[in-house]
């Protein structure tokens, strides 16, 4: 059995180009005791992932030069030596982007649900699902009715955003990249107003579309639209950094010329690291999954397939050409 | 009798300028019931009067084009038709920048105690000291024994942070301008380290002065200075934006490139506007002048002479030449 794996071969500067990675092939080692093997079925493409490519240590380690790159899967347990990982079970875990990943059960969480698709552990109910959640709730403190800007708001973790505000009884606002990103945000996801920053002036529509100021800024952008989200907080506003997609692939990093704004509305900025939520995620999964159920969250995947097209299905991550939460089917 | 005061003539665009204030003289009115009349002693020099001299509102509205320019003074009473202000009562309060100022008693402070001169009430005992005081203890929430980092430590808000941080057992380190400032604060104010911004390295610096980072970032002075401390930050890490004294007379303001070391530190960013503080300021006049007395708090003030020279004199504190509290005496 040959595994197939995408290895990081290059630091990219600037945009990550395709010789970035390079496609290996080994051939599946065999288990030993306490082990199983997993069959990828789905990647996760997640905006984090341009920082891991970088030397050094964030939050997270970065990726090691020849290492497999980094992802979120879900897969099929097809060999188990391992008494609680059967032959059958779904399973997702940082496993990479490769078909075929050897376990031991560390980090590995078994999908238990049959509700959803797996491919769903991806994204409402995976990592993403999570930082909307506990950012939103957790370090936003997000209170009844007040005022919401999620920057991205097509993206995966914007549209949570956005839904898990309106479920809270908020204004919620967001802005995207094109006309059809917001009219889905308002017609579909229910939005108050979206705004895009293609054709409009972001700071002026925040002040027409948020009269009484922003509460939360919920920002996965950074740039100029950090900017223009600071020149609209409301008093006491929480500012939560989630990330800056327009920044990952920039050599030289925008810094917010807003930010004494925080310091006059009474406000605060802070960061959301989904990691640190493991504890409590399975309240969120349960939560998630009852708003799911109910039909109060609609959730859209966009599908690419094939391993050795990994580099160019990411970058359309960072050049916002994916609409709905993006993965990739091994 | 006459009345000198300085009045705002133009606003200005980059760093402030002579002629951006006019000089003028007008009779000093006769009282009403109920006012009193103060002639003014000492006029306060504060970093963010260089921002009272923009258009539009922040935290509190710009000088008007013509009005005498906003400023904290210390005066006596000479004049009285006001029940609770009697002839020699030493006073503090935004009497403006001129030689008399008449009142009604709303804002005014009455100087109760003989302990200290009356131009301390400018500085340690007025709203630099109650920033300091509020700024590092509340919205930094200091805990004894943590790491300090202050910028622009030689400045009146600075040697005050780094004073009370070291009451408090903690480690302090200071970035000042120059090498006579640095030895000050090491040797006269107790600062276990100061970093000459002109000639050291500030990041590779930080690193070695603070080897478990920084716990608490009070920023005085914004730009490449700010992005120094927030690349060393500690987990858990308070950044406390007090002001940005380089970046006030910037006609393109520097945003910093490294906010986004606020979220892996899992630290926040705040700000202190000390009029938020009102209610309790006789606590910590209280606190600080137990201090003085004690000897625990060391005060120095810079003092210049003549109204005449005000442009000069303001223009002082961006450019770093004060040493010490800067004050105008009338």
């Amino acid at each position: 059995m040959t595994n197939q794996q995408i290895r990081l071969a290059k630091r990219p500067s600037g945009m990550l180009a395709d010789d970035d990675f390079a496609l290996t092939e080994e051939a599946v080692p065999a288990l030993s005791d306490g082990q199983f093997l997993i069959q990828n079925e789905f990647v996760s493409l997640d905006p984090a992932m341009r920082g891991w490519m970088n030397e050094g240590t964030t939050y997270i380690r970065g990726v090691e030069l020849g290492a497999v790159m980094r992802a979120f899967a879900v897969g099929k347990v097809i060999q188990s030596n391992h008494p609680d990982f059967t032959i059958g079970q779904y399973v997702s875990g940082l496993t990479g982007v490769q078909t075929h990943a050897v376990s031991n059960g560390a980090g590995i969480e078994k999908i238990r649900s049959q509700d959803v698709p797996p491919s769903w552990y991806l994204g409402v109910l995976g990592m993403p699902g999570m930082t909307a959640y506990f950012g939103l709730l957790d370090k936003g403190a997000l209170q009844d009715g007040e005022t919401v800007f999620v920057s991205g708001a097509a993206g995966m973790i914007g549209t949570l955003v956005g839904q898990i505000a309106k479920i809270k009884g908020c204004r919620v606002v967001g802005s995207a990249g094109s006309d059809e990103k917001c009219a889905y945000l308002v017609n579909e996801i229910g939005f108050d107003a979206a705004i895009n920053y293609n054709t409009e002036s972001l700071p002026d529509a925040l002040k027409t579309h948020c009269p009484t100021g922003i509460d939360v800024f919920f920002d996965n952008v950074g740039g100029p639209t950090l900017d223009a989200g600071l020149a609209n907080l409301a008093r006491g506003a929480r500012v939560v950094i989630c990330g800056a997609i327009s920044q990952y692939n920039a050599s030289d990093m925008y810094g917010p010329k807003n930010y004494m704004k925080i310091v006059s509305a009474r406000g605060s900025m802070t960061g959301i690291i989904v990691f640190d939520f493991l504890a409590e995620y399975p309240e969120a999964v349960r939560q998630l999954s009852e708003w799911l159920k109910a039909g109060k969250i609609k959730y859209r995947e966009h599908v690419e397939t094939g391993i050795e097209r990994f580099p160019h299905v990411l970058r359309m991550l960072y050049t916002g050409e994916n609409f709905g939460k993006l993965v990739l089917k091994l």
